[in-house]
Protein backbone atom coordinates (compact mmCIF):
# COMPACT_ATOMS: atom_id res chain seq x y z
CA UNK A 1 0.00 0.00 0.00
CA UNK A 2 1.64 3.36 -1.05
CA UNK A 3 1.92 5.74 1.08
CA UNK A 4 -0.72 8.81 0.96
CA UNK A 5 0.06 12.39 0.98
CA UNK A 6 -2.08 15.30 1.97
CA UNK A 7 -1.24 18.54 0.37
CA UNK A 8 -1.94 20.79 -2.36
CA UNK A 9 0.50 21.87 -5.32
CA UNK A 10 2.42 25.16 -4.33
CA UNK A 11 3.09 24.33 -0.51
CA UNK A 12 6.72 24.82 0.31
CA UNK A 13 6.02 22.41 3.20
CA UNK A 14 4.39 19.71 0.68
CA UNK A 15 7.39 19.71 -1.84
CA UNK A 16 9.86 19.17 0.57
CA UNK A 17 8.09 16.10 1.75
CA UNK A 18 7.51 15.41 -2.27
CA UNK A 19 11.39 15.42 -2.63
CA UNK A 20 12.10 13.05 -0.23
CA UNK A 21 9.74 10.72 -1.82
CA UNK A 22 10.88 10.94 -4.75
CA UNK A 23 14.95 11.19 -3.89
CA UNK A 24 14.01 7.52 -2.52
CA UNK A 25 12.04 6.16 -5.07
CA UNK A 26 8.92 5.54 -2.88
CA UNK A 27 5.52 5.75 -4.27
CA UNK A 28 3.03 7.70 -3.04
CA UNK A 29 -1.06 8.41 -3.44
CA UNK A 30 -1.57 12.56 -3.29
CA UNK A 31 -4.91 13.46 -2.19
CA UNK A 32 -5.30 17.09 -2.67
CA UNK A 33 -6.81 19.11 0.42
CA UNK A 34 -8.90 21.94 -1.25
CA UNK A 35 -8.10 25.07 0.92
CA UNK A 36 -10.48 27.28 -0.85
CA UNK A 37 -13.24 25.83 0.83
CA UNK A 38 -11.32 25.53 4.09
CA UNK A 39 -11.18 21.50 3.96
CA UNK A 40 -8.15 22.07 5.97
CA UNK A 41 -9.83 23.73 8.75
CA UNK A 42 -12.42 20.45 9.06
CA UNK A 43 -12.39 17.57 11.43
CA UNK A 44 -11.61 14.99 8.94
CA UNK A 45 -8.12 17.19 8.62
CA UNK A 46 -7.56 18.00 12.12
CA UNK A 47 -7.49 14.88 13.07
CA UNK A 48 -4.39 14.17 11.01
CA UNK A 49 -3.20 17.60 11.49
CA UNK A 50 -4.29 19.23 14.96
CA UNK A 51 -2.83 22.38 13.49
CA UNK A 52 -5.22 22.26 10.21
CA UNK A 53 -2.04 22.96 7.90
CA UNK A 54 -0.52 20.38 4.66
CA UNK A 55 0.84 18.57 4.78
CA UNK A 56 -0.23 15.57 6.45
CA UNK A 57 1.23 11.83 5.45
CA UNK A 58 0.31 8.40 6.14
CA UNK A 59 1.80 5.05 6.00
CA UNK A 60 -0.41 2.53 7.17
CA UNK A 61 -1.93 3.20 10.85
CA UNK A 62 0.87 5.76 10.94
CA UNK A 63 -0.21 9.38 10.74
CA UNK A 64 2.55 12.34 10.85
CA UNK A 65 2.46 15.92 10.19
CA UNK A 66 5.30 18.65 9.82
CA UNK A 67 7.03 18.44 7.01
CA UNK A 68 10.53 17.80 8.34
CA UNK A 69 9.36 15.17 10.67
CA UNK A 70 8.28 13.55 7.75
CA UNK A 71 11.36 13.52 5.62
CA UNK A 72 13.18 12.04 8.72
CA UNK A 73 10.60 9.03 8.81
CA UNK A 74 10.71 8.64 4.93
CA UNK A 75 14.88 8.53 5.20
CA UNK A 76 14.97 6.21 7.82
CA UNK A 77 12.39 3.85 6.66
CA UNK A 78 13.82 3.66 3.24
CA UNK A 79 17.33 3.97 4.56
CA UNK A 80 18.59 1.33 1.98
CA UNK A 81 16.86 2.85 -1.24
CA UNK A 82 17.32 5.89 -3.06
CA UNK A 83 19.90 8.80 -2.14
CA UNK A 84 21.46 8.45 1.50
CA UNK A 85 19.54 11.53 3.17
CA UNK A 86 20.56 10.89 6.57
CA UNK A 87 24.11 9.84 7.09
CA UNK A 88 24.52 6.57 8.91
CA UNK A 89 27.83 7.80 10.78
CA UNK A 90 27.48 9.47 13.92
CA UNK A 91 29.67 12.18 13.94
CA UNK A 92 28.50 12.47 10.33
CA UNK A 93 25.17 12.59 11.23
CA UNK A 94 25.95 15.37 14.04
CA UNK A 95 26.75 17.85 11.56
CA UNK A 96 24.68 17.29 9.58
CA UNK A 97 21.86 17.57 12.38
CA UNK A 98 23.35 20.74 13.16
CA UNK A 99 22.76 22.52 9.02
CA UNK A 100 19.45 20.80 9.65
CA UNK A 101 18.96 23.13 12.64
CA UNK A 102 20.56 25.80 10.88
CA UNK A 103 17.99 25.77 8.26
CA UNK A 104 15.21 25.66 10.44
CA UNK A 105 16.33 28.07 13.18
CA UNK A 106 18.21 30.47 10.35
CA UNK A 107 17.54 29.97 6.68
CA UNK A 108 14.11 29.08 6.97
CA UNK A 109 12.61 31.95 9.31
CA UNK A 110 14.66 34.39 6.74
CA UNK A 111 13.09 33.06 3.97
CA UNK A 112 9.61 32.43 4.53
CA UNK A 113 8.88 35.90 5.58
CA UNK A 114 10.08 36.75 2.65
CA UNK A 115 8.40 34.55 0.61
CA UNK A 116 5.03 35.38 2.46
CA UNK A 117 6.10 38.69 1.66
CA UNK A 118 6.63 38.27 -2.00
CA UNK A 119 2.81 36.11 -2.10
CA UNK A 120 1.05 39.41 -0.47
CA UNK A 121 0.28 37.16 3.00
CA UNK A 122 2.00 39.66 4.75
CA UNK A 123 2.00 43.85 4.31
CA UNK A 124 6.12 44.18 3.18
CA UNK A 125 7.53 47.62 3.91
CA UNK A 126 10.87 48.66 2.57
CA UNK A 127 12.33 48.36 6.38
CA UNK A 128 10.94 44.94 6.71
CA UNK A 129 12.32 43.66 3.78
CA UNK A 130 15.25 44.81 4.37
CA UNK A 131 15.32 43.29 7.75
CA UNK A 132 14.81 40.01 6.57
CA UNK A 133 16.91 40.42 3.48
CA UNK A 134 20.27 41.60 6.27
CA UNK A 135 19.29 38.26 8.42
CA UNK A 136 19.41 36.23 4.83
CA UNK A 137 22.17 37.43 3.57
CA UNK A 138 23.83 37.20 7.34
CA UNK A 139 22.86 33.18 6.82
CA UNK A 140 23.87 32.93 3.18
CA UNK A 141 27.42 34.32 4.16
CA UNK A 142 27.99 31.55 6.99
CA UNK A 143 26.51 28.72 3.72
CA UNK A 144 29.12 30.52 1.09
CA UNK A 145 32.13 29.98 3.87
CA UNK A 146 30.61 26.33 4.36
CA UNK A 147 30.08 25.58 0.50
CA UNK A 148 33.60 26.95 -0.11
CA UNK A 149 34.88 23.56 1.85
CA UNK A 150 32.00 21.19 0.91
CA UNK A 151 30.17 20.38 -1.72
CA UNK A 152 26.87 20.29 0.14
CA UNK A 153 26.27 20.96 3.52
CA UNK A 154 26.37 18.13 5.70
CA UNK A 155 29.76 16.91 3.42
CA UNK A 156 30.35 15.41 0.12
CA UNK A 157 26.84 14.42 -0.57
CA UNK A 158 23.35 15.48 -0.95
CA UNK A 159 20.99 15.01 2.33
CA UNK A 160 18.33 16.17 4.25
CA UNK A 161 20.29 18.90 5.17
CA UNK A 162 19.90 20.38 1.69
CA UNK A 163 16.54 18.94 0.80
CA UNK A 164 14.96 21.00 3.08
CA UNK A 165 16.37 24.04 1.17
CA UNK A 166 14.95 23.39 -1.84
CA UNK A 167 11.27 24.58 -2.24
CA UNK A 168 11.92 27.99 -0.52
CA UNK A 169 14.86 28.58 -2.73
CA UNK A 170 12.71 27.35 -5.35
CA UNK A 171 10.36 30.17 -4.72
CA UNK A 172 12.59 32.81 -3.74
CA UNK A 173 14.75 32.44 -7.46
CA UNK A 174 11.59 33.75 -9.33
CA UNK A 175 12.03 36.95 -7.46
CA UNK A 176 14.20 40.09 -6.52
CA UNK A 177 15.64 37.82 -3.38
CA UNK A 178 17.72 35.48 -6.22
CA UNK A 179 20.23 38.02 -6.35
CA UNK A 180 20.94 37.45 -2.73
CA UNK A 181 21.68 33.64 -3.37
CA UNK A 182 23.18 34.64 -7.44
CA UNK A 183 26.22 36.58 -5.68
CA UNK A 184 27.75 34.27 -3.67
CA UNK A 185 29.60 31.80 -6.18
CA UNK A 186 29.73 28.76 -3.90
CA UNK A 187 25.49 29.10 -2.76
CA UNK A 188 25.08 30.12 -6.54
CA UNK A 189 26.38 26.69 -7.76
CA UNK A 190 24.81 24.76 -4.60
CA UNK A 191 21.52 26.06 -5.81
CA UNK A 192 22.10 25.01 -9.25
CA UNK A 193 23.28 22.13 -8.50
CA UNK A 194 20.39 21.40 -6.11
CA UNK A 195 17.62 22.08 -7.78
CA UNK A 196 18.75 20.01 -11.25
CA UNK A 197 18.44 16.81 -9.19
CA UNK A 198 16.56 14.44 -11.02
CA UNK A 199 14.09 14.13 -7.85
CA UNK A 200 13.15 17.93 -7.73
CA UNK A 201 12.85 18.16 -11.83
CA UNK A 202 10.34 14.99 -11.54
CA UNK A 203 8.88 16.98 -8.53
CA UNK A 204 8.23 19.82 -10.73
CA UNK A 205 6.83 18.00 -13.94
CA UNK A 206 4.20 16.69 -10.99
CA UNK A 207 0.68 16.59 -11.60
CA UNK A 208 -1.99 15.10 -9.39
CA UNK B 1 37.59 13.75 28.90
CA UNK B 2 34.56 15.70 29.45
CA UNK B 3 32.73 17.66 27.03
CA UNK B 4 32.74 20.85 26.75
CA UNK B 5 30.23 23.62 26.86
CA UNK B 6 30.72 27.67 26.05
CA UNK B 7 28.06 29.64 26.57
CA UNK B 8 26.64 31.68 29.46
CA UNK B 9 24.26 31.50 32.26
CA UNK B 10 20.95 32.90 31.47
CA UNK B 11 21.18 31.88 27.78
CA UNK B 12 18.38 29.50 27.21
CA UNK B 13 19.45 27.46 24.27
CA UNK B 14 22.55 26.75 26.78
CA UNK B 15 20.01 25.65 29.49
CA UNK B 16 18.89 23.35 26.44
CA UNK B 17 22.02 21.88 26.12
CA UNK B 18 22.34 21.75 29.92
CA UNK B 19 19.52 19.86 30.36
CA UNK B 20 20.27 17.21 28.12
CA UNK B 21 23.83 16.48 29.74
CA UNK B 22 21.82 16.58 33.41
CA UNK B 23 19.15 14.62 32.46
CA UNK B 24 22.09 11.70 30.91
CA UNK B 25 24.46 11.95 34.06
CA UNK B 26 26.93 13.72 31.52
CA UNK B 27 29.77 15.21 32.92
CA UNK B 28 30.56 18.49 31.64
CA UNK B 29 33.06 21.49 31.46
CA UNK B 30 31.49 24.92 31.18
CA UNK B 31 32.93 27.42 29.58
CA UNK B 32 31.27 30.85 29.99
CA UNK B 33 31.65 33.27 27.09
CA UNK B 34 31.63 36.92 27.75
CA UNK B 35 29.19 38.34 25.78
CA UNK B 36 29.89 41.97 27.18
CA UNK B 37 33.18 42.35 25.65
CA UNK B 38 31.44 40.28 22.40
CA UNK B 39 33.57 37.18 23.08
CA UNK B 40 31.32 35.46 20.55
CA UNK B 41 31.56 37.77 18.01
CA UNK B 42 36.04 37.16 17.82
CA UNK B 43 37.45 34.43 15.22
CA UNK B 44 38.09 31.87 17.98
CA UNK B 45 34.37 31.39 18.89
CA UNK B 46 33.05 31.75 15.36
CA UNK B 47 35.55 28.74 14.48
CA UNK B 48 33.31 26.80 16.99
CA UNK B 49 30.08 28.56 15.84
CA UNK B 50 30.34 30.88 12.50
CA UNK B 51 27.05 32.66 13.65
CA UNK B 52 28.50 33.82 16.81
CA UNK B 53 25.94 32.77 19.31
CA UNK B 54 26.15 30.37 21.92
CA UNK B 55 26.20 27.47 23.11
CA UNK B 56 28.99 25.70 21.01
CA UNK B 57 30.18 22.09 22.30
CA UNK B 58 32.98 20.24 21.90
CA UNK B 59 33.23 16.42 22.31
CA UNK B 60 37.14 15.92 21.25
CA UNK B 61 38.09 17.00 18.29
CA UNK B 62 34.17 16.91 16.95
CA UNK B 63 32.34 21.01 17.41
CA UNK B 64 28.71 21.26 17.20
CA UNK B 65 26.39 24.13 17.76
CA UNK B 66 22.39 24.50 17.47
CA UNK B 67 21.00 23.78 21.09
CA UNK B 68 18.81 20.89 19.42
CA UNK B 69 21.30 19.15 17.36
CA UNK B 70 23.75 19.03 20.90
CA UNK B 71 20.87 17.91 22.65
CA UNK B 72 20.35 15.10 19.91
CA UNK B 73 23.81 14.15 19.65
CA UNK B 74 23.90 13.94 23.58
CA UNK B 75 20.73 11.79 23.37
CA UNK B 76 22.06 9.13 20.83
CA UNK B 77 25.72 9.03 22.14
CA UNK B 78 24.68 8.32 25.36
CA UNK B 79 21.49 6.43 24.69
CA UNK B 80 22.01 3.48 27.24
CA UNK B 81 22.43 5.96 30.08
CA UNK B 82 19.92 8.07 32.13
CA UNK B 83 16.51 9.06 30.53
CA UNK B 84 15.72 7.65 27.35
CA UNK B 85 15.47 10.61 25.51
CA UNK B 86 15.01 9.55 21.79
CA UNK B 87 12.69 6.94 21.45
CA UNK B 88 14.05 3.46 20.22
CA UNK B 89 11.04 2.21 18.83
CA UNK B 90 10.93 3.49 14.58
CA UNK B 91 7.26 4.39 14.93
CA UNK B 92 7.64 5.89 18.28
CA UNK B 93 10.56 7.96 17.10
CA UNK B 94 8.39 9.13 14.32
CA UNK B 95 6.03 10.52 16.62
CA UNK B 96 8.50 11.77 18.63
CA UNK B 97 10.07 13.57 15.84
CA UNK B 98 6.91 15.02 14.90
CA UNK B 99 6.33 17.19 18.36
CA UNK B 100 9.93 17.92 18.04
CA UNK B 101 9.26 19.95 14.78
CA UNK B 102 6.31 21.47 16.27
CA UNK B 103 8.57 22.84 19.22
CA UNK B 104 10.91 24.00 16.68
CA UNK B 105 8.45 25.71 14.19
CA UNK B 106 5.75 26.55 16.08
CA UNK B 107 6.39 26.62 19.88
CA UNK B 108 9.87 28.36 19.77
CA UNK B 109 8.27 30.98 17.20
CA UNK B 110 5.87 32.41 19.17
CA UNK B 111 7.37 31.59 22.68
CA UNK B 112 10.70 33.06 21.74
CA UNK B 113 9.18 36.55 20.10
CA UNK B 114 7.24 36.58 23.92
CA UNK B 115 10.71 36.56 25.68
CA UNK B 116 12.34 38.91 23.58
CA UNK B 117 9.59 41.36 24.26
CA UNK B 118 9.72 40.80 27.46
CA UNK B 119 13.76 40.98 27.72
CA UNK B 120 13.23 44.86 26.00
CA UNK B 121 15.28 43.63 23.20
CA UNK B 122 12.02 43.90 20.89
CA UNK B 123 9.77 46.72 21.14
CA UNK B 124 6.21 45.09 22.28
CA UNK B 125 3.65 47.10 21.71
CA UNK B 126 0.12 45.93 22.36
CA UNK B 127 -0.89 44.42 19.13
CA UNK B 128 2.76 42.76 18.80
CA UNK B 129 2.09 40.68 22.11
CA UNK B 130 -1.45 40.36 21.03
CA UNK B 131 -0.27 38.76 17.85
CA UNK B 132 2.01 36.55 19.21
CA UNK B 133 0.49 35.74 22.57
CA UNK B 134 -2.69 34.46 19.85
CA UNK B 135 -0.32 32.36 17.93
CA UNK B 136 1.19 30.58 21.43
CA UNK B 137 -2.47 30.01 22.81
CA UNK B 138 -3.57 28.44 19.75
CA UNK B 139 -0.17 25.90 19.74
CA UNK B 140 -0.96 25.36 24.03
CA UNK B 141 -4.59 24.20 22.52
CA UNK B 142 -2.93 21.69 20.91
CA UNK B 143 -1.28 20.85 23.27
CA UNK B 144 -3.95 20.46 25.75
CA UNK B 145 -5.94 17.91 23.66
CA UNK B 146 -2.73 16.40 23.43
CA UNK B 147 -1.68 16.15 26.83
CA UNK B 148 -4.66 15.32 27.65
CA UNK B 149 -4.52 11.63 26.09
CA UNK B 150 -0.47 11.24 26.86
CA UNK B 151 1.54 12.43 30.11
CA UNK B 152 4.35 13.70 27.94
CA UNK B 153 4.29 15.00 24.32
CA UNK B 154 6.05 11.81 22.36
CA UNK B 155 3.71 9.40 24.73
CA UNK B 156 4.33 7.90 27.90
CA UNK B 157 7.91 9.04 28.49
CA UNK B 158 9.78 12.71 28.82
CA UNK B 159 11.77 12.75 25.88
CA UNK B 160 13.87 15.41 23.94
CA UNK B 161 10.25 16.85 22.63
CA UNK B 162 9.46 17.76 26.39
CA UNK B 163 13.01 18.84 27.01
CA UNK B 164 13.41 21.10 24.74
CA UNK B 165 10.34 23.44 25.52
CA UNK B 166 12.10 23.84 29.74
CA UNK B 167 13.91 26.98 29.20
CA UNK B 168 11.19 29.09 27.18
CA UNK B 169 8.45 27.96 29.60
CA UNK B 170 10.55 28.92 32.79
CA UNK B 171 11.59 31.93 31.31
CA UNK B 172 7.96 33.04 30.58
CA UNK B 173 6.37 31.30 33.90
CA UNK B 174 7.96 34.99 35.17
CA UNK B 175 6.16 36.64 32.70
CA UNK B 176 2.32 37.51 32.37
CA UNK B 177 2.70 35.16 29.57
CA UNK B 178 2.71 32.53 32.57
CA UNK B 179 -1.42 32.94 32.67
CA UNK B 180 -1.38 31.18 28.91
CA UNK B 181 0.06 28.03 30.42
CA UNK B 182 -1.76 28.09 34.01
CA UNK B 183 -5.33 28.59 31.87
CA UNK B 184 -4.87 25.08 30.57
CA UNK B 185 -5.09 22.64 33.17
CA UNK B 186 -3.30 19.57 31.42
CA UNK B 187 -0.41 21.78 30.03
CA UNK B 188 -0.16 23.43 33.88
CA UNK B 189 0.16 19.74 34.79
CA UNK B 190 3.29 19.12 32.32
CA UNK B 191 4.57 22.30 32.90
CA UNK B 192 4.68 21.57 36.63
CA UNK B 193 6.35 18.38 35.96
CA UNK B 194 9.08 19.22 33.42
CA UNK B 195 10.30 22.37 35.69
CA UNK B 196 10.62 19.96 39.18
CA UNK B 197 12.43 17.02 37.10
CA UNK B 198 15.43 15.95 39.54
CA UNK B 199 17.57 16.74 36.12
CA UNK B 200 16.04 20.33 35.70
CA UNK B 201 16.73 21.68 39.34
CA UNK B 202 20.28 20.60 39.66
CA UNK B 203 20.97 22.34 36.66
CA UNK B 204 19.02 25.46 38.45
CA UNK B 205 21.45 25.09 41.13
CA UNK B 206 24.25 25.25 38.76
CA UNK B 207 26.43 28.02 39.00
CA UNK B 208 29.91 27.78 36.79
Amino acid sequence: MAVKVYGFIGSNAVYRVLASLYEKNVDFEFITVNMVSREHKRPLFLARNPFGQVPAFEDGDLTLFESRAITKYVARKYADQGTELILKDPIQMAIQTVWMEVENQKFDRASWKLMEIAMGRVRGGPELVAEYEKKLSDVLDVYEARLKENKYLAGDGFTLADLHHQPNIYFLMSTRVKRLFESRPHVRAWVADILSRPAWLKLMAFSP
